[in-house]
Formats: structure tokens, C-alpha cells, sequence
């Protein structure tokens, strides 16, 4: 490789690169973060560099203004050096300066301790190995990679192989440098029968090395960073899935993808959305993109045929077939994420069409595979996702709640973020809220949403259907109903000099209506479900709720809305997103993954659709709670006391 | 992707191509035959093409004069469409008008009969398999790719993965549009223990799929095209490796490896050699580059870890390790070479730094290691290998003879064309030749080169120490001495005007000494290998002459010369080139593989220079035949009685 040498006057660093590599990739290799949502494929213009000394081919893109063109500004993935160059990244693209958006840090916490709760062993899909080797002889002049291969053999008791030439490429100069001593990261390679590993890479003397869980969502991605040696999750972070902007359901995004580039744009949207949140933790934390080994991906059907750029026509098409349930395991550098390029991308596999690895995930992270009792989850995202089962069986169906619960679609809905109101009273005419970290609110969130409707009809403001009552007499309330400019009523949470929007904070009757949709879809195909399997509600032993926003659910609240069934409290376990919990225990726990390929195997997915009565009496459940009151017994109880 | 149309003009074709994809991969899919001898790395400047008319986005290039990018020609493979195009391949640039060089075509067999007679089983590395699925219905709708892979487990009993993102794409479509029918083509993944096949692609209906097998010799590269179905050698073409640029021998290559750019630059000459022969094969037989689908490569260990990109520095150094014996299975997409994209590429395991591939292919081709009589294998490339065995053991060992046989660095050598000097003869002063094809002489090949001296000796000419005479009588003789430019003797095999290229054909005393210190090291390395295993050259049941000259080899002059031991005359056999004839078998044939991957672990590797003899007594084998010449009895008694 030619010696040419690279200056970063900004990052007042110096490297040496390779004159065939473009710019976005050594100045990654050379441990200088950039931006490049695209993954290097020249389309998001954010690896912006500016070339103050040196020459260089570059290819003309239509995101570099003829300005920046004067400027020597260039795109770094698509410029190649010619001779030693000195470069700057413009202050509007470096690292440290740049805050994108309303991030949310969750969850530091210790995996170990969940592993053990759980009884999961400890073994991460990728390890380091210490090796030392005896050094070559002539007699035993067998090669450098027999050599280390021997040594995880007999020494470790490992079968590895070698699956890539830039390891070996660098495996003889690393030896023979470090005396025959050192580390190799290795990957699991198959889950099942016999365990493989694959080399990775070999280790820098104290060299860190990390892994990513993801949870993609329709609506929102979630992702946190593991260092394997440590088992700490040392940060989460989740933003909007940049898809929204081609459909807020599946149905409309699968009907997007197959537009002309449809699929591919939604692909790269994904991509752009995971390489933004890689960004937001380097920066975080200070680290190296190229510290980054593996990725955990768990997620819907669709999202994962998106993710990995494969049709997604036929998951909409009766019989809704998807193309793959399990994924074969995928370079990090064939996705363009902008980590490790030998990273491993694993991801959970698929049940259905419309039962996802994020299910599966969360069946395992809620422990229902092993569950003497009959468990329910429910994973109220932007589909309404719901398992039935025990050990013994495990029964899943799925409705489209569309994303209300998380804010989208909403008048003043907003995600799980700081200032998002996520419990609401209404005492004596009078609105109390609490917001998330105390801010001043932004919005409402799932929590805040469920809690509306169920005060709203205790204090008399709506009735059953969700509709204004005309015969409020509360003149504080009676303030607080106005018709907007759409004739549409709406009551006030909060009025704009209290806001952080610079508007009220309103529910209009369209979102109350929502709301009653999303929440009839969630609670009627649970109530079919059941039916479907001869259970009752009194059989579930425990109903595990997951979700972004679960962690601020008020039950009772939830129960008089009727979105969760009448039975007793105690039952309930909010908890939080086990999508991407799962994935955390994908990544660590050998028996989390086999446990999930298990479920994989074994859980039955059953089309409500085809049931008669889920058609016809869904119109039953678009009422507070239901027209069914025998369904509700314990709520009406509770709703008539309140309105003596 | 975007239904970007381009047509070609040339060959009056039209497609639909991708806009993020580069012309020359967009034509190459299209079956729009193209050069690109570095596989598309913008270094060979052959990709040219000529755009008529619709925008597009280009890298500049050095290989593009002023003049060319007027005339809006550019290189395919680094130029992008932005629209609908209508290119031209200019003629300079097309296929079907250019010769590259004297390509020669051998061996259009069946190699069903060859395995047949070698007692080896039909079982080639890629397989078609037809497939006819039951259609998804709402019952059973799981995914397309389960559905595949069921069947070939159960009506297949094959383990089949998928390992390819691509795949998974195409899958869907091409189920649905041939009524789920079809058929796959598989590739097998290990060759031990458990056979595991990986899906390489969906096959058209009689779409055929090729095969490569390929021996890269340091000197001579040789490629031929097997058709999987039939299992043709539809036809082999030879050239030279265009790494000799960069040195003739092995160690002088390494050594030049080790500058800057160095290895990279060894790397692109074995892919541009390979890409210019599958050029050539393409277009004498014209069928579709995307149609070959594997390829199996046979070579001594520097050339494999040359073609791999790999560090090759201590294969010199003691204790002279390599830096693997076996290769990953590489996409050839990876590696540049203009075939199929998903093609596997496999390589033939290796023993030791100076003991290869092309050793242990010639070893099961001759049937060495099934053998219950001893044999011995010499090659006689470059490097001069030796391998003494049975199916007990196995022992080789190398001598560096340097490429004289191959007719370099002899004054009008040449390889084995169509025109070399194969045999000469030198009867009462008149010197009698046969060439390859009967055509008029062009230079000398290996076996002439070999006839040369032991003729000359006969005649007179030269003396055992290969020195040319003072006392020669014969005037038609005298006529044909002279001494050239350099002061130094020279003898006349043929005067310039009836030769054909313009000038005498001669053989020079430089020549003479050349040849003489090949032999010798060759003879001598088999005379230290048996002596150091206590064998004597009667020991020998069976000898094997394997490399490119060998077909024409004449046993009697080869002893004369000192070349061959003085043994029985039928114990040879002349067995062609073995490396590439194992590399055809590696394949066709499972149990061919298995015996080379276990050749490749039991065979032993000599280091004859750890034997003082090996040293001490070399000189002795540069006189014809030997000074011993108690180890040539046959000989001398036989040039006692010619020169009486």
C-alpha cells in the first residue's frame, strides 16, 4: 500500500492511507469519527471534507454546491487521494459540534445482573481469545494461521475459521510484531448443532471492543451499546425511524417499496437512521467506530426485508408469505454501517409475516417460553403484536393499532422524551400533568394518551363513544373546550405560555377517536385470540405489556379506557422494550439465542382476519371501555362510584 | 431500482439497468461481454466505452486522453447513469475483434472418462437442482426461502444454507414467475465432515453454467472451461503469468513484493492474466461470463498467497512459513475476476512454503497416493518439485531450476506453441527439427531444449562439461558455429529465412549452462531426496513427468542430458500438466477432493539444503549426464557406441 499521508488540521491528527481507499473510509480506519448516514454510498452529503492541500480525484455530486466546489469541499466517500493531503472537516460536519435531535437516554445498566435474574448463562456472541504460540521452526514451519488454529483447537477447545483474507493478510506481520503473543476476537458463526466461530480481528494491546442491540420499530429505533468484556450497557439511545417519512404503517410503506427505488430508498432510510444513532453514541462516549464488532438486529417482518434490501411485496399479498424467517448472518461493510467493516450483523429470526423477531425477542425476554403459566404479551407498538402461551404452547396474532400509542398521528402526540406528558388527572375541573424529567411539556406520550380518555369520561367531559358531551356544567372545563379551526372540539391540557411549543397542548376529538381505534384493535384481538383458543381472561397468570412508553402505564387507567382486559393489577408486568432487551440477550446469553430460535420454531401464528367475529364485533370495542359490560365488570363498578 | 435503459449500438442490444451500479458490472450482468483485466478497479483502462447519447457521471482517469473525454469515452467501470443511455463499445475495444496473443487450445476431453478410469466419483463442486414447491396457502405461508430449503432437505437430503442477501432478493420474483418451479444452483461449503452446500443462484430455463479450473504456475498460466452438465473440457488456453515483470523466479517476486504497492501490484498481474484468459474463453466459445459459477485454482504457494493479496514475505525467510495452507472459499466478486459475481472461488490446499497446490493435485492425478508401488512425481515448472511416495507416505521436496524448461531466459525459448522446436535431431551434419503444428519454427521449446544437448554431444559439437569444441570437422557443422556479439558461441538450429520471426534460431553456450544447471539441480534434488530416504533410483516403480512441456518429452535424451535417472524407459510416464488435470478433478469429483485434502496434511516437506551432499556434491550434475557415471550406466554405454 502506497504511503500516502493524511492531515487532519482540525483533529490535529496525522495518518497514513491507502490511495485506492476513498477519504470516508481511512479516515474511519484512522480512528477520526465521521458522519455518513449512507454508509459511503454518496447520497446523504454529510461526510462533507475540505481539501486544503494536495491532490485528489473526486466525482461531482449533486450535494456539493458549485460554492463548495470552489472550496475544495468533497464528499469523503466518493474522493481518493492522489499525494499526501491535508484535509479540515468544515465546523457544520465534525463530530463533537452537532446535536441532531431529542435523544433519550435509557437503561445504564449491568447485563450480568439481568443474565443471572433470568438464569441465562454468559456467552457472547463475539469473545476475545489470548493466545500465545509457540514460534516457528524448521521443523515445524506449518503455517501461520495452522499455527493459531491449533492453538483454539487444542488449547480452547474451539473449532474457528478463517472466513476472510484481511485477517490473514494481517495475521503474520501482527504475530510476528507481538512475538507470537496476542488477542483474536471471534464470532459465533451457527447457533445450532455445532457451535463455529469465525476470526474477526485481531486486538490492539487493550483494545475495546463493542457490540450494538437494535430494536427496529415501524416508528421508532431503539439502540444500545454493550461492551462485551464488561457486560455494561454503556448507553441506549432511540430516534424516529427515518421511514416515517414514506408511511406511518407497514401496509403504506410495503405499498412505497414498490414504487420505482422504493424498497432501496426505504432501505437506505434505515440505514441512515442506524448510522445517525452509531454517530450520537461515538460521540456519547469517545469511541471508535471500528471498536464496534457485532450488531443484534431485532425487529418486525417488514422492517428486517427493509433493513436488509429484500422484497417486501408479498408480506401484504394473501397468504402473506415473507421471503426469509432467518437471515443469514451479514458483514457489516455489505449493509454500509458505519462500524467495524469484518462487524457481524445477526438477527433474530421471524415467525410470520406479521410476527417479528422483536416477538420473539420479547418472549423470551419475558420469560414465557419457560413459563409454567399461561403468560400474555402484548407489544403495543405501531402494530399490536400479541403471544398467548407457556412453555408448552405458544399461540401469536397481530393487529394494526397504528402508531398512536407513540405519539404519531396525535394532535400534540410526541414520543417517551423529556417534557412528554405521561400522566394525567383531571381533579375538580382542574388539569394535573406530570411530564417526563419535570420539563416543560412538549406533548403527550403513550402514557399521557391512555390516561385522557379515562379522565376525560370520569369528570363528565365525554361520554361512552368518546364524543364532547353538550351538558358540561364545570365552568373551569367548560374553559377548557374550544372548536378548532376544523369545527372540531378540542379541550385544552395546557395553555402555550406553560408549554415549551409555543402553542396549547391540545386533544382534539379526532385523537380521542384514534385513540379508541388503537386501543379497540389491541384489546379485540387479544379478546379473539383467546376465544379462539378457548381461554378466558381469567387464565392469564401474568399479561406482560412492552412497549416504549410501558414503563409509565397507569393499569387501572388502561383498564377503564379498555385497552387492557378487566382482571386483577398484580397481574400486570410493565416491561418496557423487551424487543430490544432481547436482542441485549441475544447478543450475551447462548441460551437466550437458542431459546429464541426455539420460539422461532414453535410459535403458531394465527390470522384473526379469518375469524368472523373479529370483524364484527370490533365496532363493540370503540367504546370506554366496551358495549360489552360483563367484559368490564370491575370498571364499571369503579366508573359509577366516581360519577355518584 | 430505477429502469435506467441503456442501449448499446454495437451489438444492437437494450437493457434495463441499475443507476447505482457502474456500467461494466451493468453490462457484464446484461451478458454484454466486456474487458476489464483488473476487474473493474479503474487500472487497466480496457472497459472503454463511448457514450452516444444521456448523462452520466465519471471519474476522471489518467487512462483517458484529452482527446477521449471529447469524444465522451470513458471507462465503464468507474462511470455512473443518470439517465437513459446509448453507448458504443468503440471497435479497439470490442470482444470479438482482438487477438491477445499465441494462445494455445489442448485437451477438449471428457472428464467423465477420466474419473472412470481414475476409479474417482462423479460429484462436482456446484450441482443444479431442479425444484418444483407446493404453493404457499393461508395455512401454510411460511417463508419462500423455508419452502426451498425444506425441499431440498427432504426430498434432497442436502444441507443447504443461504448465505446471500442477493438471493433472497431474487427469490420471491422468480418463485411467482415460474409457478414455483425452478431450479437452484448450489455450491458445496466444506469439504470434510458434514457436506453443507450454499445457494449460488436461480438458474433461467437451459440456462448452462460453467466452471474454471486454473493452475497459476510462476511462469505459465493455464485455465480450462468445464461445462458442469456434461462434464466437457470445453477448452483450455494457456499464457504467460504477467507477473514476470516483476521477476522470472519465485523469490525475486517476493523480494518485490516487499516494496511500496509491491504485492498489490503482483496481485493485479495474476488478475489481470486470469481475467484476459476468461476473456479469451468467453469469446472463442461465446458464452456469458456471468455463466461461470466456480472456479478451482491449483498453484504453487507464492502465486496462492499472491492471488489472495497476502503477505508472501516469509515463504524466503527462515523457518519459510506461509501464511496459510488452506484458503477460504472467496465470492469472485472479491477478487476482481470477471465472472459471476456470487462464483465460489475454491484453491487446492497447500503443504508448505515450497511445496503447493499444484503438488498435491498432481500427486492424486497420478494416483501417488493410492498407489502400492513407489512412485515419484517431478514437476518441472519454475520450481522443480519432487515427491517420492506411495499410499504410505509421502515426501517431497524443491529445487529452484529456474524457468529454462518453460523457454525463458534461453535466447529462443519459447513455451510449448504452436510453431516451437519440440524435438530436434542432428543426423550426419544436418540438423532435423519437428514443430508444434508443423508450422514454420518460431523459437524452442522445453523438449527441444532438453534433445539440444544430449544431440550436440552426439555430434561432436560439445563436450560432457556442455563446452563447445575447437576440433570440430564436419563443414556443414562449422557452418552453423559462429560467435555472436558478445564473444560468445553460438550454434544455429535454423537460418532467419525459414524461421518465423525474421531471425536465426540459435542455441548459445549461455543457453547450454542454463539448461545444464536446471537439470542438475532437478537430478540432483531427486538424488539427495531417495538417498536421505534410503531409496535407490531402482526403487522406483513409477516416475511421473508432470508440467507444460512434458507431452513431448523424449526419455532417452532427458537421460542423456542427466535430466531423468537412468532407469527402465517405460517406468515414465509423461503425464502433461497435473496441477491443472487436479484442479479439473478437485472440480468433478468429491472423493478427488477429500484425497487432496488429505494428501495436503500427510505429505512431508524436505529441506534439502539442510543435507551437506546437497551442496557439496551439486557440481557434479552440471556435466552430461553426470560425472558419476556409475549412475548413468545406460547412457554411457549407449554414447560409446553412437560415437565410435
Amino acid at each position: 500500500m502506497e504511503n500516502i499521508k493524511i492531515r487532519v488540521i482540525n483533529e490535529n491528527k496525522e495518518f497514513v492511507a491507502n490511495k485506492e481507499e476513498n477519504l470516508l473510509k481511512s479516515l474511519i480506519n484512522a480512528g477520526v469519527n465521521i458522519y455518513a448516514d449512507c454508509g459511503g454510498k454518496g447520497i446523504c452529503g454529510r461526510c462533507k471534507i475540505k481539501i486544503i492541500k494536495g491532490n485528489y480525484s473526486t466525482q461531482t455530486s449533486y450535494l456539493i454546491t458549485k460554492e463548495e466546489e470552489k472550496e475544495k469541499i468533497v464528499l469523503a466517500c466518493t474522493t481518493y487521494p492522489l499525494e499526501d493531503l491535508i484535509i479540515e472537516i468544515p465546523k457544520e460536519f465534525q463530530f463533537e459540534n452537532k446535536e441532531i435531535s431529542t435523544y433519550f437516554e435509557t437503561e445504564k445498566e449491568n447485563l450480568e445482573k439481568v443474565l443471572e435474574k433470568m438464569k441465562l448463562d454468559t456467552n457472547a456472541l463475539i469473545k476475545k481469545v489470548n493466545f500465545k504460540l509457540p514460534p516457528p521452526t524448521i521443523e515445524t514451519s506449518f503455517s501461520d494461521a495452522d499455527r493459531l488454529l491449533t492453538f483454539l483447537t487444542r488449547q480452547k477447545n474451539m473449532i474457528v475459521i478463517i472466513d476472510d483474507l484481511d485477517f490473514l493478510n494481517k495475521l503474520p506481520v501482527y504475530l510476528r510484531k507481538n512475538n507470537w503473543e496476542g488477542s483474536v476476537l471471534i464470532s459465533e458463526k451457527y447457533y445450532n448443532d455445532n457451535t463455529i466461530f469465525e476470526v474477526c480481528d485481531l486486538l490492539d494491546n487493550d483494545q475495546k471492543f463493542y457490540a450494538l442491540a437494535i430494536d427496529i420499530g415501524t416508528t421508532t429505533v431503539a439502540m444500545s451499546l454493550i461492551d462485551i468484556e464488561t457486560l455494561n450497557n454503556v448507553i441506549t439511545k432511540t430516534t424516529f425511524n427515518k421511514q416515517m417519512v414514506y408511511g406511518e404503517d407497514i401496509i403504506t410503506r410495503i405499498i412505497y417499496s414498490e414504487k420505482e427505488e422504493g424498497l432501496k430508498q426505504l432501505h437506505y432510510k434505515i440505514i441512515a437512521t442506524l448510522n445517525e444513532l452509531i454517530s450520537e453514541i461515538i460521540q456519547s462516549i469517545k469511541i471508535c467506530q471500528r471498536d464496534i464488532y457485532a450488531v443484534v438486529i431485532s425487529g418486525n417482518t417488514t422492517m428486517i426485508h427493509f433493513l436488509f434490501n429484500i422484497l417486501a411485496s408479498y408480506i401484504r399479498r394473501e397468504p402473506y408469505t415473507p421471503v426469509a424467517t432467518k437471515f443469514p448472518i451479514i458483514d457489516a461493510k455489505n449493509l454500509n454501517l458505519m462500524i467495524n467493516s469484518n462487524a457481524k450483523v445477526y438477527s433474530i429470526p421471524l415467525v410470520a409475516s406479521y410476527i417479528g423477531g422483536d416477538i420473539v425477542a420479547g418472549v423470551v425476554a419475558c420469560g414465557i417460553d419457560v413459563s409454567d403459566e399461561i403468560c400474555v404479551l402484548i407489544d403495543l407498538g405501531t402494530n399490536g403484536e400479541i403471544v398467548v402461551g407457556n412453555r408448552e404452547f405458544l399461540v401469536s396474532a397481530a393487529c394494526s393499532c397504528g402508531p398512536a400509542f407513540e405519539g404519531v398521528g396525535i394532535s400534540c402526540g410526541v414520543r417517551a422524551v423529556e417534557g412528554a406528558i405521561e400522566d394525567v388527572k383531571i381533579i375538580d375541573g382542574e388539569v394535573r400533568y406530570v411530564t417526563i424529567g419535570n420539563k416543560r411539556p412538549t406533548g403527550i406520550c403513550g402514557s399521557g394518551l391512555i390516561d385522557i380518555p379515562a379522565e376525560l369520561l370520569k369528570a363528565g367531559i365525554i361520554d361512552m363513544s368518546g364524543r364532547v358531551k353538550q351538558d358540561i356544567k364545570n365552568p373551569h372545563l367548560i374553559d377548557r373546550i374550544r372548536k378548532n379551526e376544523l369545527g372540531e372540539y378540542e379541550f385544552i391540557i395546557e395553555k402555550k405560555e406553560f408549554t415549551d411549543i409555543g402553542r396549547d397542548i391540545v386533544i382534539t376529538q379526532s385523537d380521542i377517536q384514534n385513540i379508541l381505534r388503537s386501543k379497540g384493535a389491541i384489546f379485540h384481538g387479544l379478546y379473539v385470540l383467546l376465544k379462539s383458543l378457548n381461554l378466558k381472561f381469567s387464565d392469564i397468570k401474568k399479561f406482560f405489556l412492552s412497549g416504549g412508553f410501558g414503563s409509565f402505564l397507569d393499569i387501572k387507567k388502561a383498564q377503564i379506557l379498555g385497552l387492557l382486559p378487566d382482571i386483577e393489577e398484580e397481574k400486570f408486568v410493565i416491561s418496557g422494550n423487551t424487543s430490544l432487551l432481547g436482542a441485549k440477550l441475544f447478543l450475551v446469553s447462548k441460551q437466550a439465542r437458542e431459546r429464541m430460535f426455539e420460539v422461532a420454531k414453535k410459535m403458531t401464528y394465527i390470522d384473526l382476519s379469518n375469524f368472523p367475529i373479529y370483524m364484527n364485533e370490533y365496532v363493540s370495542t370503540l367504546f370506554i371501555p366496551h358495549t360489552d359490560f360483563s367484559l368490564f365488570p370491575n370498571v364499571i363498578k369503579y366508573l359509577k362510584e366516581v360519577s355518584k
